[in-house]
């Protein structure tokens, strides 16, 4: 198989020309590993219509040549990067308008573009490469599906651990390191185990609060391979659910399963949100699910598309998205469930197998 | 005692009265939290002459009451931030002049400020809540003294479990476990296990590499109490050091307390730099402790005063900063000793207490 960088790269360079530019200066990160394999946290990088160039700082001089070393040019800067730019920039032929990321350039390195690149013109751009991240290749989706899969299996060990008594700072632990165990290679943001009213917080971070009899336990978490992030939420009776606990968790489960299964290739991401919202309004709880359903998930645990009420952005194949329907009421609790879900051209495919029953953890 | 927030926003008013803004724009999210104790992950805040509004989603509906509200009032915006920003600002007074953070703020949003907020004047900052950061004031200190206590004993747990065969990933999940166990509540930056050749990359990330006998093992990783970093680095010898590995080991621990017991209050973040950078040069090694001595520590892992040989900042009291000079070779390994040091008017004090004379693993 062809190296995947190389379509990626003729992709952007097909977009470039049509957008006019000659060049695009990269400065998103997972843009950058995502072109040109980096995966350091320190890189400016400019693609033209025949070279790519990888900026980066000492510490990864070694990493840089290793990963980049087979699509791009690699310069190491001892100054900084954008002195690095000033000098790399005037060696790649008659360059006159660039393009730059408006999304994931601060202020401040915009202002340096004008005072010291006044030479270029220098044009916003937005999405270029999130819009080629969108539909993901087999290598990318066998990623997130091993990621998944990690996910499920820690999760499946950490469950039958968990008791009342524990601080949800220890669950979150245990989980932790049972994602390493299982292959993590990282975790892709602040692990949430959150109990009894806590819940109700669709960010809670874990707290030393002890988990109680009576509660529900929501653990929101991630596993990274091969760079590749999968996203799961699952929530847990401790003890027996009372009947209002077991009648806001069948809500959700019915939200989570009719969006899952329905959710298609084509759809506009508002359509997407709907499948569950309408699902969850019918039940009378629409006022207790606040945030929107998902987000595409790959390189960034949060990125393109957008399932929410708001996004008109159309669901292309090959998508990797999560459903994650929930009701949360302050002071009293929540659910969140949460899977992740490839867009395949004939249906929806879910990769996160944690069962989605009602498990009381005794 | 009274509350440090009050403090800190009379200190930012006259930084603004100085500056001649009638108010500010804070995006970054850890002077966010610094200013008003709001931690959720998206806020925008105004603080001008009489007030403090914190504007921020649904999601943090409950968090942001309890925390912010004493010191700020609270908007909860359905639309996105941006919509409520331009629905608070005309209500604040007679504002004609407003600051915004250059380097927390992104060129899209700075367009939007043009567009939308086409009625005020906006002003590019650099660093002004920074510098107020910059000096601890006594809970912050014990906070970051608690974080580091914590990093130390979980290290001191863990070593005693390392043995060669073990996967570096491994190693970091028992270590995250075991920061989860004494209290962290969260990782600031992915933990770093590096074994044999690949301690010679100082941004590694874990690996399933296995530890051997022969190698040098550098972990490099954080703990974090009340919002507040500890950031440590040990290197150990798996099995006997060979000569050359001892002898490096040694000109880094000299390094490492050269600096860490002369850094003084006063002093350039260069002149700082230059204690333990010239002890190295002068033992034959300049060219392979190729990046900067330390940082300052505190809501963020990375933060103001830089200690690095182009910094002409002076180091203020109270400052919480690390010494973590470092030599590499490429294909070889590397030996970093890093530790935070609080710059005591009266000298500067040690945090990070693991010890720093040669440990091997057996």
């Amino acid at each position: 198989m062809s190296d995947p960088r190389t379509r990626r790269l003729a992709a952007l360079r097909a977009s470039l020309e049509a957008a006019h530019l000659d060049a695009l200066l990269l400065t998103s990160l997972p843009n950058v590993r995502y072109l040109t394999g980096f995966s350091g946290t320190s890189a400016l990088v400019v693609v033209t219509a025949r070279e790519v160039v990888v900026i980066t700082d000492f510490r990864y001089a070694t990493q840089v040549s290793e990963e980049a070393g087979a699509v791009a040019r690699v310069v190491v800067e001892p100054q900084s990067l954008w002195s690095g730019l000033w000098k790399v920039l005037p060696e790649l032929g008659a360059l006159e308008v660039i393009g730059f990321e408006s999304a994931h350039l601060l202020h401040r390195d915009f202002a340096r573009l004008l005072e010291s690149g006044s030479r270029w013109q220098w044009r916003p751009t937005i999405d270029v490469v999130e819009q080629l991240r969108e539909r993901k290749d087999g290598g990318e989706i066998e990623r997130i599906a091993e990621a998944a899969s990690v996910a499920t299996r820690a999760l499946e060990r950490v469950v039958e651990r968990v008791s009342p008594g524990m601080t949800e700072l220890h669950v979150a632990g245990m989980l932790e390191e049972t994602l390493r165990a299982e292959g993590s290679e990282a975790f892709p943001f602040p692990t949430i185990v959150a109990s009894g009213p806590r819940a109700a917080l669709p960010h809670a971070r874990s707290s030393p609060r002890e988990i109680a009899r009576g509660d529900f336990l929501l653990i929101d978490f991630g596993a990274v391979v091969g760079g590749y992030c999968a996203d799961v939420t699952r929530t847990f009776c401790v003890g027996q659910p009372s009947d209002e606990q077991r009648e806001v968790y069948e809500i959700v489960r019915g939200a989570n399963a009719r969006a899952a299964s329905t959710v298609q290739v084509g759809m506009r991401g508002r359509d997407a949100d709907a499948l569950a919202r309408r699902y969850i309004v019918d039940r009378g709880r629409g006022e207790e699910f606040g945030h929107s359903l998902g987000h595409g998930i790959g390189l960034e645990v949060h990125e393109a598309p957008r399932l929410s009420s708001t996004s008109e952005n159309v669901l292309p194949a090959r998508a990797v998205v999560t459903i994650e329907p929930g009701i949360y009421r302050a002071g009293w609790g929540g659910v969140r469930i949460e899977d992740d879900v490839v867009l395949e051209p004939e249906g929806p495919r879910i990769l996160t197998s944690f069962t989605r029953e009602l498990v009381e953890i005794a």
